[in-house]
């Protein structure tokens, strides 16, 4: 029978030369490739495509989109998801896609899962966590052979795998729907000043519009469900919003930032729409949930942000904080009036059924409390701070 | 012996009123007038020092500017202070303003402490958590007896106050060096969209300048001591940058705000220098801190913060916090570049000699470390989750 | 139409003063009493309504057992509830009592709602938290009036009111069945040690006896079900459990306590049953949930009992947490066996079809993770102090 | 020049079988063993002394046991030192020996370092976090090789070193003055009652003498000083509370632990003093420090407690930490009185100069607070919980 390993495929130069690899170095004798699209460019989809025709032994695209987009951009809006800054696109993608690799591996029984990533990132970590919890072997050929882009090059031409023609470019990127990730070579160094060029998503803040664009996004239970007044589904929201942000320049990130392994590294990133959900997310939530909510779930979300971010979406500590969050969001219902120009996102109003002020609530109040009783509250605000100072005047 | 008490004074109606109230309805016979100036515009400190002279018995002025940045407003960017969102200007400053009446009561031989704030807000909070440390009477007439702007007008002219002969003002505006905050009337309704008016200190960003202004903030140990490499002090220094953030409209918040006692308030401020020092200041922390540093000084901060916004600086918790945070900022010394563009705030860059991050100590550890060692610890990495899954699968 | 008035009722002599008072003060019509049965001893229960039936215009008792443990406890202890230290039975009670009090008023058509608490402890609060949800009128005549014993019994007299014959007692009980406390005069000393007479749950450990007893406690979905394997109502289980541990001297908290308005006080319990299902219950999760989720859940445990000792337990936060606490339970499942011996308990062992350990999972894992992989994690446990050195070495 | 190596010694075989193995294998021309003194039993040393003067190339035994108090012991108490109930002896000692191992290393001229752990344990993790800030090497040789016991005998013999003679024990033992760990065999099922034979240090509760032991401990800034009024070393006080306590049953622990890679462990120790100390000194704690600061101290403490237990005390967050514990001890001056019986300790009372309570503190409030204030306080108490109601009712 047959030894197959299935890998996840990007259609880049590293996955591609892992065909060859996987067969020729580890012995295996079907390399069945999966691409999984989670809203990437479709060129980029279409390119791995027909390059995996010519050079894999068996290709699956699977369309991942909307199950991206509700199992895991949706629960991280509404977690107000962000590690260090950073909108997590890459970090949530991967465990998606690593799962579609074990399913198809599992339907055409592989005894092995691989990925093309090196040893210094997070993503070997993130595609592991879940290839790990099977019985298969796990294969990074990337890390196992610490392989130079040259000698890619070569071993590729070697083995009939088209190369683009382009210049080696001078940084990697990373894309799906939530977010576009940009680094590398001079990038690195904290103190370079990134160029221009880097960016695709997002307009130059001095070329945008000169009008400002001012938008209204609605939420339903914590999640986005329209923009000025329309119904969309999630993809084509965030679709809207990314060109809508991203042409009054909005959404760019430039950051020093963790990695799991413990090596700060400088990352830029371009999430147009990220910007404007998780700002208008965080700021309705103000109007609706307690003070008390407000402060707590603050924690939670940065649990689940640090798990998110390390790929640890299967302890089972990621489904109670779940739990608590959902719970939390059933009154995350409202609308919040945005306003985007060069570069700048500005909150301007928002409303909501269950805002905790309303005109109502605080006449209500002023019945039952009067201005004195804040007295009696006065009084024993600071209490112990005040015995603190009478046992040090002792 | 005349029974005297002193009153923080800012020259407004509500404590010039309380003046002869303190007199007739609580029977003092000297009412001790003390004006903080913790940087807001000179011609406020001006106007309240001309009307005390007409009306106070005795009048202080004390100038608190450099304590104010020194023992509040560097803490402050130290502990990345910010409560919801709000830079706490006004929160910061009242128990220093406490204090200081606190000291002149003493030296005067004050027998009460008495304020002007009324019974909803939180800087009856703040005062009183400073004046009843000591064994003094504390008298808040505004609270007692809830008063209504005519009455107190009426009041005024009986009584020889001079009132400005301006409209009934529609918001009213709080400001020191590090903020301004505007509340009330129409913005008090969430869902209003504020007009260009209330702001006094930052440009609209549509009239801003069409050239964006890159300038460089010099932090040692945590603190900001030069702008564009000229060293410079804490006064100068937030003063120069108000000019030139709030010229290039940035700095604004609108936002909800939880007050102390628990009413949701819409609130707006402006502090251009506190976004960009805070800004770059969280910037640097990234390149110098440890991740587990990074983490748990967040809790930290926003604890300082809690504590910060209800006036709560003398429990010795708020001590204990500064010690951390003050260990923690020993090499939080570096520079960080800004982009101030129409609104919008972007970092460009960052430097320090101690940063964990640079080419000297990567390829350091490429001779220690290899790719392939990455494999152990993934190996680890969710390790707990997989048993989880083979639990789950019995 | 008559003007009732709802009376959270004891049988004490505070609430029985406050029959007439609410009367002849505060003019109300009539006073509907009613006495909620959370497992206090059945003497008292009797006791309160015997004299209701005297002096009351119209009385309730409900049994309100079986929700209490339901609702209030099982949740307790899935949330290792303690404050400071403290089991909370007076805490979670009174939310419950509350409540069965305005659901009786609501049937009565009464316009108003009274406890007996002072103004000095943590119960007025949890009362009015829930009074205060509906428009009736809250009303606190101890608090309001400030009486002594003396003034109390004499006013008792005029009204006809029994008076139980007892010398004053040197100390305030409060019982239901998941704690009994013991506070005031001179144990209100923190260096006083407590006489033997303050307990009356607990055999004192010395008079305890002299063969330990062992017993095996079930769990499922993180509520105990079973006693040395029979299952039990959660009721029978626990007045079990109360009398075995108790005749076995083990439950006994002297502490210092915080409580909610600032002043520390010096509280003796008893609680047998809650000690040995806390223990028990803390135990079986290490051996169940993940080490993140041990973390976390002491995190969210321990605002779960700063709400309930609050009796902030309509806050929505605290759905929130219990929908965490609830996920996270699923899994605990399993028995554990504890010794209990003159005043000590001791965990002997445990064991659970959930555990995340047993020898099937370690050699599972032997065979995919060898000794040699640990020297990779190895590598980068540790690695920012590494880098740190390296700064601080230049 | 001789190519030198410094090992960690404790005598034991594998650490001893590590001597020739470093030569054979690894190709060192010396081997230096160091032992380092941490309180464990004088005849552990004087067993490691001897076999090192037969089979080490050079030897040192350096006495760290006061070291080992004032800056890990002493810390650790400030701490409530804590892993998932450890009190971790074994944990904050392993940092101390590291050190040793390199100070000597650095002497020597050594060019590597090395420990005798496997790739199973915690051990190596604490060596390795201190051994890797250097720049030599770090070689695990019982990590590297997989030895069998059977396989170290044999290699034993045929090198000289001296084998006792003693049956392959059934557990393995850690000690040094704070623990004692007992592990492995039938210890690891978690549902495997422990026989008695496995604990030294403690007396089974059963044989303890009948009459309780009350003893007083002292404390100055956090730290115990004396033991029944009399003024002891940190030795001495530790040495004589392992006795008296052991004495009496008090200190054993049998819990399930996750150690550092995720395996779950049971494990069980002894650590009579320790039991005794953290108690007393929590104990106190709660009568001098604030609300808020015993709060949030839990949390730094939770904190401090994780990165002692996996070794990570060079994180700069370590000192970070120490210095709001600092911070806050100052104040932790006072003593506790506690029972001792049979396995059971009872605190009985507690005193300090700076007690938050006092009767005259009390009396001082009720001057200046009556009980109405607490209407107002009583009516923002879960006011938002209300508005929360509220808006649900509509």
């Amino acid at each position: 029978m047959a030894k197959k390993v299935a890998l996840a495929y990007s259609g880049g130069l590293d996955t591609s030369v892992c065909i060859p690899i996987l067969k020729e170095k580890y012995g295996y004798d079907e390399v069945i490739t999966v691409s999984v699209d989670v809203g990437q460019p479709e060129e980029e989809i279409k390119r791995a495509n027909a390059k995996a025709e010519k050079i894999s032994d068996k290709h699956y695209t699977v369309d991942a989109k909307e199950e991206f987009i509700r199992d895991y951009i949706f629960p991280l809006i509404k977690a107000n998801g962000s590690y260090e800054g950073y909108v997590m696109g890459t970090s949530v993608a991967r465990p998606l896609i690593a799962k579609k690799v074990v399913e198809i591996a599992r339907k055409e029984g592989a005894v092995a899962l691989a990925h093309g990533c090196t040893g210094k990132g997070n993503d070997q970590l993130r595609f592991e966590a879940v290839f790990r919890q099977t019985d298969m072997e796990v294969i990074a050929p990337m890390r196992d052979m610490n392989l130079t882009r040259e000698w890619e090059i070569e071993y590729a031409k070697e083995h009939g795998i088209p190369v683009e023609a382009t210049k080696s470019k001078p940084w990697s990127v990373d894309e799906n729907i939530w977010s576009r990730s940009i680094e590398g070579g001079r990038l690195e160094d904290p103190s370079f000043v990134p160029p221009e060029e880097i960016y695709e998503w997002t307009t130059s803040p001095e070329k945008a519009p000169d009008q400002p664009r001012i938008i209204e996004i609605g939420f339903e239970a914590g999640v986005p469900v329209s923009l000025d007044g329309e119904k969309l589904s999630g993809y084509d929201l965030i679709k809207k919003l990314n060109a809508i942000a991203g042409e009054n320049g909005v959404g760019r990130t430039d950051m020093i930032e963790d990695r799991v392994l413990g090596l700060k590294a400088r990352e830029n990133y371009e999430h147009p729409a990220a910007t404007v959900l998780l700002a208008a997310h965080a700021d309705l939530e103000k109007l609706v949930l307690t003070r008390s909510e407000l402060k707590f779930k603050k924690i939670v979300d940065d649990q689940w942000s640090e798990m998110a971010y390390a790929g640890l979406v299967d302890d089972p500590l990621f489904a109670d904080l779940n739990a608590f969050i959902d719970k939390s969001q059933e009154r995350v219902t409202g609308t919040v009036k945005v306003k985007l120009y060069k570069g700048a996102l500005t909150i301007l109003a928002r409303s909501s059924p269950n805002a905790l002020y309303s005109e109502d609530l605080v006449s209500f109040d002023s019945k039952t409390i009067d201005q004195k009783d804040a007295e009696g509250f006065a009084k024993y605000h600071g209490f112990q701070a005040r015995m603190y100072r009478k046992v040090m005047d002792r």
